[in-house]
């Protein structure tokens, strides 16, 4: 992609009124806009950054046969009554009467339609269990929306729900999906701390959090001073998990809940009335658990851990572009002419590159290209090119080499491994 | 993928309450569920479908220089107020106060939010013509809805926008979305009739329809009984397109519109007060296109066009699966020893196999082949494979041939092409 040909509209300065870094850079590089506070819009490069982590949930959540579907944004209240949550989640449901006079909501999370939904399929043990997942626009009424997109009015969720005959079954996918969520967590390049958490409004018995360590965070872990290891956000919990773990070494960190699971039981089945017949003929309530991730936080919370003074550095596996190539000098052929043989090669070998064709100055080039943060840059300038070489950086290490035209491909090659 | 682990629950009967046969088989097929009149969910099988017209229009979205983007659902009234929209579009529109008080509604279009969002961003003419697109959930609150996911009340669309310096530039943009929209259409499997229309609440003053003739349609064109081609929408326009065409012989026929594309001019620019300066240095207002495609919509025209008595008929570039295989006794080794076989070659070289895993009756098994339409499938049963033999069929055609198993390999290439 050439970037005259996209549109990344950088800013140079901060934006006011922010206070996150991670909203910042979200801004200043061109990624996501703001329509009104809480309300975002995703630009090209924030949109690709979106599909890297969706394409991770996607790989992740077949691997655990989960099935995705997409469910509505728009849900009758009856549902919810049925459930009780109409109560519980009012004060952040965004609802309204549609013309023939039916209380709707639009959906803040989604058990009441997913359980609804499966009910008129199951009828046996043999259809079970069932694991379904969508990655769906949900909507909060948020008093104070804070930090971009951390916390919004709308945002964007992986939301999975399990159907099982019993808690053996029950176990086994909870299980499946917190190893699911270590890896989907790593590959994002997320150090996530595990702990078991309050359900909630969720209902259930067993939960767990996924939380990442950062200043923004409006949640906390206990962290053990001695040895490192993040313990249960309960503060009166005194488990250990190493021998020098002493509760006098806890420190309290605010951390960033990105993931949660939980093992639901049959606080929904039971509502919505999900039965099945076992291999009895007995008839029993269906099992459940839920598992979320915030898809547009994990974006902030990705910037908020991987970036230094002049901008974002990507995660590889999260990169909207592998490589950046910079031509320093447009109007020269001969830096134009090695930038369109680089860009054509890598493209080829289903590389994404990004190529600053912009006619500005080198300059305002590695600024920007310091902010948007492509993991590997390809700098093309007159000086280096007279001496048949281009330079190679390495955004988050700062590194940088001379290599002879004919090595640039291995060289990338090496990087990206 | 097997059946047994993927989620298609198929429906004997015909659902009560349903008119259109596009919608009973959508629900025959386990393709989407009814949450409530007018508000559907996307099953597994249906969100593949969706998937799949959802890369034919990224890819020629992307040949014609459009980049994809996210809006918000969620809007401002204040937005509308600028345009005047709020009034014209007030009976359709999904409106409610937000907690801070804020008059809110869902985006039954964006216009007005990509006009906002573009103001921020485009100064001079260098940075013009730029074109957007997006796929995303609209809402209108349909008094009635209508055929299932045809006329909804919350529904997916892909919408575009060009921004132009002049009206040369709007053209051009204009005839390239025109040829994409024949493109996506036709790899659709479906035939449109293009017609001049009526701009309606857009505003501006060229714009052209995509016509579907259909039973159901709600629209309609004209067709010349002589020549078969098709007019205006106007019953006024005396226009003949072959020397045969008088208007004596025009021939109203119910259409479904697919898509809808508009040459706006400044209207919302002017509203919102988008300008550039030109390469005279003198400040414009910025000339505007949108390009709309009802993408839901789209499926539900494909199987009304595609279909027999016994169900739906996918073409080749929107079928959830590539083609399926019906193992007939799966307790027999030999038999299912065969499917696997094969199931594996498939998908080694990159087809999508769907494979009826189930112990159900070979009767079942044929039946729901055929509701969920996919065009090839290869029938494996104990008779024929004693002889070392198959069975491929074609969906569309009925056609069968009996192979020899070393000859379903390349039998089935052939037949994919």
């Amino acid at each position: 992609m050439r970037w005259s040909k996209f549109f990344i509209p950088t800013l140079k300065e901060t934006p006011v009124g922010t206070e996150a870094v991670s909203h910042q850079l979200l801004l200043r590089a061109g990624l996501v806009q703001m329509l009104i506070s809480g309300v975002y819009c995703y630009l090209p490069l924030g949109l690709k950054v979106l599909r890297q982590i969706e394409k991770i949930i996607n790989e992740e959540m077949n691997a655990v046969g989960a099935r995705e579907l997409f469910l509505s944004c728009l849900q009758p209240m009856d549902l919810w009554k049925k459930t009780g949550r109409d109560e519980t989640l009012k004060d952040v449901m965004i609802k309204f009467k549609d013309k023939k006079g039916r209380a709707m909501c639009l959906g803040p999370t989604h058990e009441e339609v997913i359980t609804d939904l499966v009910k008129n399929h199951i009828q046996s043990y043999k259809q079970l269990p069932v694991v379904f997942y969508q990655i769906q626009t949900k909507f909060r009424d948020e008093m104070r929306p804070r930090f971009g997109i951390v916390r919004a009015c709308e945002f964007i969720m992986k939301d999975a729900y399990s159907f099982d005959q019993d808690k053996e079954g029950l176990q086994k996918n909870y299980d499946l999906m917190y190893e699911a969520y270590k890896k989907i967590f790593t590959r994002c390049g997320l150090d996530v701390v595990i702990v078991g958490a309050d359900s909630g409004a969720m209902g259930g018995d067993v939960s767990h959090e996924f939380m990442v360590p950062a200043e923004i965070g409006e949640d906390q872990v206990f962290c053990c001073s001695a040895c490192g290891n993040a313990l249960g956000i309960n503060e009166a919990d005194e488990k250990t998990v190493c021998p020098a773990c002493k509760k006098e070494k806890f420190k309290k960190t605010p951390a960033i809940e990105i993931g949660h699971i939980f093992q639901l039981g049959t606080k929904y089945s039971k509502a919505l009335d999900v039965s099945f017949v076992d291999d009895k003929g007995k008839k029993q309530t269906v099992i459940m658990g839920c598992y979320g991730i915030g898809v547009s936080r994990l974006i902030a919370t990705i910037i908020e851990k991987n970036n230094d003074e002049a901008g974002i550095m990507w995660p590889k596996e999260v990169t909207p572009f592998d490589i950046e190539i910079l031509p320093l000098q447009v109007s020269d052929k001969d830096v134009m002419g090695a930038a369109e043989k680089y860009y054509e090669i890598f493209m080829k070998n289903g590389i994404d590159v990004l190529m600053d064709d912009r006619d500005e100055s080198p300059g305002r080039k590695f600024k920007d290209s310091d902010l948007i943060g492509i993991p590997i840059k390809i700098v093309i300038g007159k000086r280096t090119l007279a001496q048949n070489k281009v330079e190679i950086k390495n955004r988050r290490t700062g590194e940088t080499v001379e290599v002879g035209l004919d090595a640039v491909q291995p060289k990338i090659q090496e990087m990206i491994g």
